[in-house]
């Protein structure tokens, strides 16, 4: 094989490798969703927010309101616990664990997404913990999100005096 | 400000506030539930019973059967491990604890609504605890219930000798 | 009574008993779900597999892909804590446990289902253990599992170089 053919090969390999790369990020940055029947499906990479993802789906997918489920592996989660009398949470991170379970709800507050989770996360030795989850980084693998749609617009506002934000219902007819 | 100003302002501040507690109770007692595209949201309130309110929703809208996930905080969380050889539940309750998961059905029984939940509660060190749930009332915040109804009745019936309540399936045709 | 009689009376309680057992087995090994509004409910009995039961409805019921939500009382469940440099699971049996919750969904892979679980199972002291599962049998009572049907197909693939079986997401055009 003489130089200039080397030199073409290599560009080859080197520009598919290119191709190959970009098409890659492509797919890991821009397709996280897709529609459902009853919703949204997410499916998150390693690195992604969790949080952060479920409010970039409710906004560029318009979802008035919805619920949903969820497992995969997290890199870093870190829920709180929060204390009603000094009106913050107290926040524990855990890290490398199963996310046996996530559930939560989707809702708007001042036109931005307002996303509630809990969660229970799983360690190496099984042993679980959980509740209101404040960060959700996915880890190695992938992170599943199962969102059912409703399509009456619902708001979340801070209720005084516990500062506790609640998922406010239209006073319906029934 | 002279004494009759002054009665007159404490008397509009009074009434005021007697209509805001009136619509605030209103709100509280009759608004716990709105229809979604697939189902029904429950949000209950502080001191609200979790399965006496599924029931009511169940009695009230006549859901035929669904199924439901659900967070939020609890004031008190009663579960029971069933001892199949003494034929009862051994209970534990827990105070102050969030919910990380509620899962369960709606079906019925003898024209009753018949509700299956099991739980993960987690505590404001993150440990988990759960299984069936016995009963449960809702803490300082929320608890929020997301139902996915099934438009065909099914019942829940005891068998023996278990003394299991089991959900019957029509002997569907595939 | 003569002797002809006894036999005639023990062949029927005994033929009739025949019949019973074998409508009572019949409807125990082909009467484990039934179609919803939104998918399917499985509700399986003392001693069957989850995993082979979901994906034999979704064999049975061609379903495309899908996600579920369950509970129920485990006689067995066998969580995997993935290690991603030796490429295995690490498994862990935990018995005579409820299943507090079983989320999980349901996809494709080379023409066979492929089930993703995880869930979190709490003994009799109400401590909670979890993760993703690798089998699951049913104890004594029943295993409830409520599944929401997509009626997009999708296939799982395994992705290196983490060796991680991935629900693949088509690039849905927005």
């Amino acid at each position: 094989m003489n130089l200039t053919t080397k030199i073409i090969i290599t560009a080859i390999v080197f520009f598919s490798a290119g191709i190959g790369h970009a098409q890659q990020k492509e797919q890991n940055t821009n397709c996280r969703y897709t529609k459902t029947t009853s919703g949204f499906l997410i499916v998150l990479r390693e690195g992604d927010d969790v949080i952060a993802n479920i409010e970039k789906a409710a906004k560029e997918q318009q979802i008035p309101s919805g619920n949903f489920t969820g497992i995969g592996f997290a890199q870093e989660v870190t829920f709180g616990f929060y204390d009603f009398q000094e009106k913050k949470f107290h926040p524990k991170t855990f890290q490398k664990v199963e996310m046996g379970n996530l559930t939560g709800s989707i809702a708007w507050s001042d036109d931005k997404p307002s996303i509630h989770i809990h969660g229970i996360a799983t360690d190496d030795k099984f042993d679980a913990y959980g509740g209101h989850i404040l960060a959700l980084k996915v880890g190695t693998g992938s992170m599943e999100v199962y969102i059912t749609v409703n399509s009456d617009k619902l708001e979340r506002k801070i209720e005084q005096p516990l500062n506790a934000n609640v998922l406010q219902l239209p006073c319906w007819n029934k």
